[in-house]
Parts: structure tokens; sequence; C-alpha cells
């Protein structure tokens, strides 16, 4: 596996582009992306589970049940959600236009919005960002599309591995966006990972809700999870590396790099959450299980009181304990442990003689991670937060997003 | 009813006081508090659920399984939780050396204590504070106890009231505190309620948890479940009325007294939060049931974006619509409306045509309400929360709470 260049256009048979439409009143930021595959990609995608799931989230979601689908385009600046029937003819308009020019079904055209809540698209101004991004279309387009999705991310995330299988190589890209409104469970807000892969829209599914699980799912910045959620993958075949078959060593190479994107991303997002000056890995050991860890890092991770202690560089870790003893999940105190970095402060439910010191330096590193052993069973999770600082405060109380 | 002074030793048969021990170093504020029954009170409790639970609540815990009790000691600055078995030493020692002095068994003394977690209890200053405690009882010192037992907060919470019954007049009095780690579905921090009316141990657990359903677990400051919350109630029997009997106009009157004493200390709580510069009421109707009601409103109180709009004085209700959508609770997205204040903001799932300028003045006010209704179910709740500060951020961040 190495790194390559090109995000989502780094994979072979995709091409994309961004552009600047103006859907926020005042704004000549890019916020438009395209991305369009040469052929009929496989696909697969996960979405937000909030009720208030917007009409683009429910678009592709439907797109993505067929498993088949050649481009995706993407806004910024307005989320399109809560915007009634009106909302939903002008998810439908925006991939009738796409499908128009591409010559295929609008039934092949997935759209993201991403954005403000309640306020109508301007169709007119999308409509011509369906045209500037086909005007700029190009197989080295990624990284406009990248900067076109964002909000209040402050640098665009991608990024593109190669993978060799027995057949050749294979590349898969990606990009996504944040960076506030993040909480696990239900994907990101959005994010499209590209392959020239060849597999079933079956496998896809199936690999990519594992990455998720693995990744997205494991992230927060805050406690809200967004009505656009989108997690979209396209395999356009076109590595000629051969199919992809289940319980094949290139399948699972396949899969874990998948996994490794998919990750990437994910922490991209904590690294450039609203506000965040801290970095910070969770990591549960000693559950009972799996989810019981997953359940307890979510509490740390969640944690207003130790997400400030992170902002502060306060070795708090009693707040960390606090979190974990209300996430509503049997372990016994007097067997729990806490690490901040390597210094150890809680051995079997009680502080161990650390010293401060050693513990606030881990916490002035960018990035340092929380281990918590809370008994001897199997369960294990790691998890990836932010701290709660001051700007995120002024982020979501002076700016409309 | 009637509102009346002298806090938890405005009914008859109580005496408190307050006294200044150190718990933290260098400090000369009051850190200790104690509440004597001149005779065997009858009392109940309510308690976290955090499994990392202080020895001093499973101290009281098990007293208030014994329905009976004649003090409670309480410190700030000092939780003594993850202190291990020398920390329930601690708890043992302080409850001995208050029934020493009162000439009870320990069984009959309730301990409390709030502050920093982790940290050993300084048992050469708790022995002065309860000698001190001792010297001061007086049958006036409800305002000094409820003084002592603040860490974060910036104004003692205390309130009595008198109801009179058809035996005669019944006195509620009360004292909490807060002002951080407050999230409902396990009482408060710490609320002591003492009253003058006889009624049984039974009884008095039915009222009380009731009553804290109604109040202290309808609020949230932050979405921290403290490790020490606890809420109990001594009744001293000494007002002379007669006993309560369940069925009884008098036992309702008593019960809803109760409700408004502890709804009172709650928001109390909600309007002296960490940071707070909102005090937001939030209306939820036409849910399937009222633990559905329950649980969209706790979404809302929840959320740190609707809890920053509220601090950035920002209508901005798609967040508000957004919390609720992934709450988990089954409703129609298509028929929910939100109201601001009275301004009517979204109908049927969407933006209604309202002046923001109306919206944001709302929002201007100190104290405010969010109504939301979900559709026709007759499910209903009223929440109490705050907002979330730029000062949120910094007590926490700077200050070892």
């Amino acid at each position: 596996v190495k790194k390559i260049a090109g995000g989502v256009t780094a994979p072979k048979g995709f091409r994309a582009s961004g552009a600047a439409a103006g859907i926020k009143p005042g704004s000549t930021k890019l916020d438009c992306a395209l991305i369009v595959c040469d052929v009929d990609a496989t696909i697969a995608g996960t979405f937000t589970t909030n009720l208030f799931k917007s009409p683009a989230a429910r678009w592709s979601e439907s797109i993505a049940k067929n498993g088949k689908a050649r481009a995706v385009f993407i806004n910024s600046g307005n989320a399109n959600t809560c915007t009634g029937a009106q909302g939903r003819e002008a998810t439908q308009k925006t991939a009738d236009a796409i499908a128009q020019r591409l010559g295929v079904l609008s039934s092949d055209v997935c759209v993201c919005s991403t954005g403000v809540i309640g306020v109508q698209l301007p169709m007119e101004r999308i409509l011509q960002g369906t045209e500037h991004c086909f005007a700029a279309l190009s197989a080295t387009g990624g990284g406009d599309a990248a900067r076109a999705i964002m909000t209040t991310d402050t640098v665009p995330k991608e990024t593109a591995i190669e993978v060799v299988l027995s057949g050749g190589p294979v590349r898969i890209g990606a990009m996504a966006k944040g960076a506030g409104m993040i909480a696990p469970n239900m994907a990101t807000m959005i994010s499209v990972v590209t392959t020239d892969a060849t597999i079933t829209a079956e496998n896809l599914r199936a690999l990519l809700k594992h990455a998720a699980e693995s990744s997205f799912n494991r992230v927060c910045i805050d406690n809200d999870m967004s009505t656009s959620d989108t997690l979209l993958c396209f395999a356009s075949g076109r590595s000629g590396s051969g199919s992809l078959i289940p319980s094949t060593a290139d399948y699972d190479a396949f899969a874990a790099a998948l996994v490794a994107v998919c990750q990437e991303m994910a922490q991209a997002l904590v690294r450039d959450g609203e506000g965040a000056t801290k970095f910070v890995e969770i990591q549960v050991s000693g559950a009972n299980t799996d989810d019981d860890a997953k359940t307890l890092a979510r509490a740390i991770a969640f944690s207003q009181l130790v997400k400030t202690a992170f902002f502060g560089k306060d070795p708090n870790w009693g707040r960390i304990a606090c979190a974990a003893g209300y996430a509503g999940v049997a372990f016994n105190p007097d067997q729990t442990s806490i690490w901040i970095g390597d210094v150890q402060v809680m051995r079997d439910g009680a502080a161990t003689a650390y010293a401060e010191a050693d513990a606030a330096a881990v916490m002035r590193e960018a990035a340092f991670c929380i281990k918590i052993s809370v008994g001897n069973g199997p369960g294990t999770c790691v998890f990836w937060t932010s701290d709660l600082s001051y700007d995120y405060v002024k982020i979501n109380a002076d700016y409309r997003s």
C-alpha cells in the first residue's frame, strides 16, 4: 500500500471538478463539486439516521440501494433540509440537470447538500453550478472537488492510495468534509470514496459498512448527528486487476485498504473539527464486548467536561472515569485503570502516585492517547475525538452554519 | 402555598450551619455544611447511577434505604471519588465524628462530598470542619449551609414554602448546588430537602422519586452525570399537622408542594449553570408517549449546536429540528412544528414565512421558551436547559473542578 496523489480522481475512470456558484449569498468560494465515472460504477453508501434526513440523502440512499451510478453532485452552503416538497423537487431537478448533460438517467446521479438547514436551495445558482462543474471536469480535478465541499472546514480533506493485488494495482481515493454536527453511528457529514477495483454492489456494500463502522462511526467533534451525513463509494472497475472475490487475499487486502482510507478521512475530520486544538485517541480495553468498549469510548469522547479538560491541557482524569461510569455499560470500577499517554493516573479505581507534570506534558502535545482498561474482558475499541474550545463556541454562536 | 424564609431550617425541627475548613488548599470559603434534625427524621433519597458512585453517595444511599436519619454532613472542594479503600474509610470516619457528637449511630448520619475527583479527603480538616459546624449549628443556619456547598456556583440556591393542610401548616425547605456535571436521569449534584410533615419513609420515597422525575431529571447544563449526585429529603414530623395519608387532599397538596420546591431548585441550577447566559424552557408536545417527549426534549436540551445558538442569540431552528431528528424516537417530520417564543418558525416540517428579527428578539431575552410539536400524540414534556458559552469552556478548561 502506498500513498499517491489525486484524491477522488486518482483511481482510473473518474473525473471531477469544483465551481463557485454563490450558493451562500455573497460568497465567492467553490461551493459545487461534481464527480463523474466514465462508466457505470458499482456503488454503496451509508447515510444519516436522522428523521429530518435531507431530500438529497434520501435520493442518494435510494440510488445506493440499486448499487449503480455514474455521478455525484454536491453543493455546500445549503443543506436543503426541512424544505418540504420544494426541497424534494430541488434535489430531483439537480439530478435531472446532471443526467441530461451526461446522457444518463436521473436515477444514476447521486446528490448531496450540506450547509444551513431550513432555507430553500437557490435553484438558478445550483443549475449554473452544474454547468460550471461540467465545463471544469478533469482527471486531475479531485482537489477542486474536495475544496468545494468545505463548510466550516479549514483545510480540504482528501487522500488516495494504491494497493497491489495479484492482478495488478488498484487505487482508492477519497474526499470528506466536516467540521461540526459530527457524531458517530451514522457515517460522517459527506465523504465520497472512489476506486477502480472491480467488485459487486453487494460486496462493496458489506466492505463499506465495515469500513464506516471502524472509521466515521468512531469519531466525534460535537454531539450532533447531521441531517445530511452521507458516505458514498464508487467503484469503476477500470483498474483491470480482476474481480474481487470474497475470502481471497486480494479481497482482504482491498478491504483493509478501504478501512485505512476511511480512517484517514475520519481522523482528518476530527483534526479539523470546529475549533479543535487537540486530536485525541481514546483506547478502551478490558470491556465485556467490543460494543461495550465502543459505548465507553463514545461516552468519554462525547463528554463536554473531558473535552474542555483536553482544551485546558488539564490531566483531570476524574472526568474520564466519570464519563465511563455513566456510559450505561457494566464494568468493575475497582478494576479500572487510566493512562494519559504513558502516564498511569488511575490503577484499580484509585489515583496512582503519578507526577501531575508528566501527565500535563502529554496533554500539551497536539495529539495524544487516553487509555482506559475496565477489567479483563476481550472488548476493545479505538475512537477519535477533539477538544471543546472557545473557538467551537465562537464558530457556532457567531456563524449560521 | 406561600414562600417563607429560612431554607432548610424553615421547617420545624431542623438546625444547620456552614463552616470554612480549608478543604481546597488555600481556600477560605465556607466548605462544610451540617443539617441536624432534632428527632429521628423519616428520609428518602435518589442517587447517581454512575458506576464510580462516590463512597459518600453509597453511604447515604444505604441509609436512605433504612428510611431514618438524624443528620447530613456535606463538604465541597473534594468529591472523595475514585479514592479506593481510603476514601471509603474517610466517609465512615466523617459519619463517626458527627454521630459521636450527636450521640447517635453512624448509620443515622448521611454524608455528601462534592468537588474534584481522585484526590484523598484531607481528614484532619474535615474533622475540624465537623467541629466548627457543630459549634455554629442554629435554627437560622440554612443560608450558611447553602453557601457552604457551592463549588462553581455563583449564587447559593435555597428556598422554603409553607402549605396549609387540614391539620395546620407544613413547611418544606431546600438547598442545592450545581453547577457543572449536570445531566438528567439521576437527580442533581447535591440537594437536601427538609420538611416538618409527618410521613412514612415508603410514602416519602415515592413522592421524592416523583418530584425528582419532574424536576432534577428534567434539567441539563452539560452532558455529564456526576459521581456524587444526591438528593436527600428529611421529614421531621414536627409540624404537628398529622400524618400524611395517600389519596387524601392533604397528601396531594404536599406532593405538589414537594414538586414545586424541587422544580425551583432544579431551575435554579440551570439559571446558575457554568457560564450560562440563557435559561431556556423546552416544551415538547404531540409525541407518542411522555417518555418519547422527554427523549426529544433531552436531545434538544443536550445539543451543543442548539446551546451555542442560544448563546449566539441565533434563531437557527434547523439545529433544533436536527436534534429532535436524531433523538431515536419515532415521529413524523412532516407533522412537526417549532416555535421560538411565540414565533412559529417551522410548520409541517418546513420553514414558515417568519421574520428573522422577531425570532432573534425572543432570544435576546435572558429566559425564553422553545416549543416543538411532533404530531398528534398525547406525549408531552417540559425540560430546562442553559446555553453553551465561552465561559463554560473557560470555567472547565481553566479550573480544576
